[in-house]
């Protein structure tokens, strides 16, 4: 499963990959430099031994591919990268080197660097999810007043103005982030339970130490021992995956807005992106196509999650180790998404000219709720939907009348309707009007969005 | 997918499931008795017209399953529901009848009606949790100091004790509480959006009526519209399967520890609980097998509702509808598990002599880990633990003979150990003394959760 | 888990739900009897046993509703139904009494009533994908040489005819009732196993005994127990999701073709079908709907049943009691999917008329692989697509100019191209011709069609 | 997503990693080189082209990672690898170049390529598979006769024999090679359909050129397109699923025999395999750990294949770009744990003597099915059930009596019983008699097998 070309979709520049084997190696050594200082500082091992492992951690290094196959083999990859931190360590120092990983257990080692992993992973999230906000509401600014399509079950349903869509993506993109930050505080903490998770060779100054190291680590004391409670750190997961859906449901709906036949929004185009082997007509929504594809697999990955909650007794037997590839899998599919997201809103043009002529096409049978509504009074609710129903079919599969037009007939031939005026007639089919009931929404949803991004 | 038979495994009499038909509908009736009422009291229809449907509300009756069959042909079953309370309301007061979910749309009634179903069966699933909370908590007390076996995958690894293991029980399923408060608030909201989502029909009132009708229903006003925008509602639902998954872990732990052939625990006994129609001998872990068969399916039902998310535009075809079943279903599943573990924990029986029996059966080579620390500064870490090893390898497979014996033989024989007494090594080997570690942590662990429950 | 409305998507006539309570408990009497004839017919029971068994059955009869609770409290439902059913043969005939149910165990009892009922469900599957796979073809046939734009990525990629695609459909809908027939038959199994699935209580009749149920409950003699070997079963339901697969891509395709500004295809109309309380002109693709709401829990339902494979020993603590929902509710979502989609096909009405329309609003950039292809001998390969790349991009953003007329422009200017006349670039554009690539593989996909459903 | 160290789990040597970027690259590239020969062959492109072109692959190579970004750049890495690969043959012979990837599209080259990894990871698995069941033949053969505690809702049922269980582990992995077999023909199948699907770029020789090309990979002509198709594709994904969950259940069987307080089997030790960095005693299970964890994220895949088989039009925006990942996790995630299991199975003892130690700590209740049905006659089946579970509660609690002594008393004392004899209560507890009914059957099992193997 090592491979880059399967992982395309999900592919980011070495530097930027939170769970690769550089960025794990490097914390799961940075864990046992840590964890001796702190045992050193509370006088649980002598100084001079935790400064040997500082001192020698540096030089040290394990093929990765190697380690993997001999984690396979003893049932965790920390078993051998332990053992050959001790070797390496031992080679200079020997009674040091006794001291190294003192106390701990495989799954405190391996636990705690995937929390340090998952940080920088978040950190990235993070910061992808609010770029891709703040283009949101600057796209809800810029087209606040613009009329548009609302549409329902793919349909056609009304007016609303392209700004109150883009108000709320970001507002579902501001809550997506606010639910990580939240959880993230207590997911990312540190393991350290030692062999049976009650930190028992530490004698009282488990709960120091384990305090100690956190901080070290810059991760979370979480106050008790994880090792088969894995509810707190699954609960990130989820978060997470809420994200991906939310950002797959803007996506979506822009994957839709930019088909050729509806035209009201264009990718930002780079080049070579989006090209086709075949076709040279081609434009390619290849960001959508991104946080789609990215998005697509964390439902399953989070069922995986989930299904291996109840672990056993003190550490697992499967269940723990089937964690360590489907929990980064949601962390990186959903920010390799946002990363995608936040460059699509950034770029995306939404073509109000087009948004117009969309709802042009229709010759005014969008309008039909409002003037059953106006012709309600006049004829009763079940009489004005009726015959409002009527004027819409003709208008929609005839021969080319506008429903305006068609109402207006409507208010001058009937008798019962001669209580209104083509005025009210035509007020009825003002697109821009319509517009406003989405559009002076968009200002407070801004400014209750600042308010939540402070 | 009506039939009680293939739902035995979370089977509920009638008033205690949430999302009855009869819940469900009076759900309904209740939305739109409530909506009138809110906008009588904005003035926005007239209070006769509130106070008739209000009036003629109780007298209101449909047959679920046609109305289920007709929701099916229109698309939502909100539709023929309205359509029949107005022909009720109309052959009462034919003006009332026209305000009838007056500016509201189907999604708006049937996510509300879902909502005020979630939240009783929320309290449902909190006050279960609460109560086996209270019984873990309860066994820790009494189990305090009770030896017990540690067992990481699957095996002895070391002494700890009961008591220990019943509080890590008891702050999965607080902080599973815990959790599911904190996301309820925000998910349990009234959904008000109009035929798009933008509240066009009441004008600027739009936003205080939102807030007059959540009051009246005891909801949350969520301040936007959620039509299409499901990941607060769905947070809620991941919460919960959360708490399944740690329910689950502890039934899990359960089921292995009533083995017989482990026996430190016993299910309560009930009249025809357990029973087999074929062996009269068996005593079958009923509330096990409850808990995790109710939650078993709960991860998949996730990511049902997780691939949901992305809902087209304003109002989705498809995902929206397929998450009335799936929606449900976590929360019934999940409380119907916490009944379960409830009654489970309240009643279950810990055997503390068996127990000590199995740790005993072991013949000492639990405490291997400790004797190689007694011996590794005498003999270097890596010779002692070799040492160890091969002393516990002979007290496994070979004689009949206890550990303690060969160490015991050891530190006499070997110049060595000569600065170690006997009674150094029989300090390593005393069960309550080991089980101190473990012990001393669950006095602290209650007096935390106390805080928490509070 | 019992409401008719939450599971409105699937609503079914009663006499239509093949997991109804009163399917399963005639399926679970009918399972008793057989045996106690089948085993009176081996000489295992007394003849007069069986008879009265036979007799006394039709007057038997339980509370679903009771019964459910009652599993729930005892364990499996099959315990309290055998009980009652012994209680009621007891008050006609005592002795008799005492063979009902002989040798075998509960899971016998449900996992053989289940496999009744679901055969009776895959039989209406298989009747509807026949149907829907029958409109496909005749849609195919109608529409075989009607020019439409095929889409990759959600853009127009070039020109296939309406009837390959609608050939497409009925061969995957062909392929996936083949499947689920290849299927069924080791899937819909008997279960005889007794208490620990060895068939001990029957000595050596064991086989024979089992093949004789078999025949009469029509059902497959297994050959062997599956008490806690489900992948047989399972693989019924693996093959059903992947026909589940299939009909959501059909019913999407479906509902980005209906809508408005597409307008490719139309959905049947029907009364009451697709209206909408709020909006009187709308027209909501509801079997479209249907389709997608009953097939988008598949995926999950199946995740469940997978990760309920390992089960422990001979009959599994939860996974096997957890699958007795999950199952039936894959089968009943398909097999209403099915029920939906045939109507849709049936009744769906292809525009060619707007299928051309479309096309020509893409003002020829569509046909610029082929015009490449036409210039790349002169130009080489590279610089055709650079110029056709150019040309497009001039046809599809500039002032409403056709690519043809670009196209024959610089077949004039560029002496580079002097070889080609202007006939042979209009043939590129010619719409009918390019649809002929796909239109003549229509005759040879029915033919095969009708080969693989004799 | 290209690290080792989190796939640690499914690690494999290099040259065993069908999906490597080695490999896909390979796979790759031959598509490309066997494309242009069927071509030339069929006289659709020069000779020399094709000449050309498979003389210059062998020197082609790219940077997997690199090819990975750019594939997520371009919305494919297809793209980016033909783009290189004209470059390639360009620098030698400019002519040809201009026939790389001929009338074929992206999709095309990708789904072909990943097929022929599949067929080699297939291989791998079904090698493994057939490994396993040969190695649970053999101890099904050794252990026929083999007393055992059947074990229902993880209680002991009754006696079997553990030879009996061997066999229907056996069964069970000839059921999921054979499964695996029949799909693998239709599912390992070439991709070529071109820009749209239609083979359009070949004319009448379509058809031709795919089976010529299908015959060259080695892989099988689908006789159709299927690019937004996948149901052929995926059933063998689902296949492979039944055969993970099939495998699990052998695990975890053998992992809770395994338990110290069970006993009753072991696994193979090997050098490094099962010990713990803390605990010098432990054997821990890691090859029934390797088996549980590389099978426990499969049913979430297999998931998220199933809710990506909706793929828009010809060719789909994100399902079908998603697939690249979770389509090889399923094949390697089997084929890793088959390869654990093999060598588990290959290892496995199993300990008879600690069989019927298990049995013997009973105390005879687990007889009491049998003993009931002795006294039955003489007491009537519900006084001789009542009687028998008040006895055999006496055994399991009390004071440490054999149920036999105490069976043996009533049928002293119980004048009712007078007809029986001490031998023919003796007879009932006799262990290896009870064994019987399983012990009969392995042979007939193996019989059968070796059919269905050969």
């Amino acid at each position: 499963m090592s491979g880059h070309l399967i992982g395309w979709v999900t592919a980011a520049a070495q530097d930027e990959d939170a769970f690769s084997d550089a960025a794990l190696l490097e914390a799961m050594l940075h864990f046992e430099v840590a964890l001796a200082q702190a045992q050193a500082d509370l006088g649980l091992i002598p100084p001079q031994a935790a400064t040997a492992i500082a001192q020698h951690a540096p030089t040290f290094s394990v093929d990765p591919a190697q380690l993997a196959l001999a984690g396979a083999h003893a049932g965790s990859p920390a078993i051998p990268f332990v053992q050959a931190l001790i070797r390496h360590v031992a080679a200079h120092d020997g009674h040091a080197a006794t001291y190294v990983h003192h106390g701990a257990t495989s799954q405190d080692l391996l636990d705690s660097a995937l929390a340090s992993c998952a940080k920088a992973c978040i950190a990235r999230l993070q910061a992808s999810l609010l770029q891709a906000c703040g283009a949101a509401q600057s796209l809800a600014r810029t087209h606040a007043d613009a009329p548009m399509l609302a549409r329902t079950l793919l349909q056609p349903a009304g007016i609303t103005s392209a700004g109150y869509k883009c108000a709320q993506w970001a507002q579902a993109l501001a809550r997506a982030r606010q639910r990580v930050l939240d959880t993230a505080g207590s997911a990312l903490a540190i393991s350290l339970g030692g062999a049976i998770g009650n930190l028992a060779a530490h004698g009282d100054a488990g709960p120091a130490l384990r305090a100690a190291l956190a901080d070290k680590l810059a991760l979370t004391d979480p106050g008790f021992t994880w090792h088969s409670y894995r509810d707190a750190w699954i609960a990130l997961a989820t978060d997470v995956a809420l994200a991906a859906g939310s950002m797959r449901k803007v996506a979506a709906d822009i994957a839709l807005m930019v088909q050729a036949e509806v035209g009201e929004a264009a990718e930002p185009s780079a080049l070579g992106r989006g090209g086709s082997t075949a076709m040279p007509h081609k434009r390619n929504p290849v960001l959508c196509l991104r946080v789609l594809a990215a998005t697509q697999p964390v439902p399953g990955l989070i069922a995986n999650l989930l299904a291996s909650m109840p672990q056993e007794h003190e550490r697992a037997l499967g269940n723990w180790q089937a964690e360590t590839s489907q929990y980064p899998a949601v962390l990186l599919h959903a920010t390799r998404a946002a990363s995608a997201l936040a460059e699509l809103l950034e770029g995306l043009s939404i073509d109000p000219v087009r948004c117009r002529d969309n709802i042009a096409a229709l010759r005014g049978s969008v309008f039909s709720e409002p003037l059953a509504a106006l012709f309600g009074p006049a004829l009763g609710k079940t009489d004005a939907q009726a015959l409002v129903s009527e004027l819409a079919r003709r208008a929609q599969h005839g021969t080319g009348e506008h429903l305006l037009g068609l109402a207006v007939e409507q208010q001058h031939s009937n008798p019962r309707l001669a209580g209104l005026t083509a005025r009210e007639v035509e007020a009825v089919f003002d697109v821009d009007r319509a517009a406003q009931a989405s559009a002076r929404q968009v200002e407070p949803m801004l400014s209750a969005l600042a308010g939540m991004l402070a």
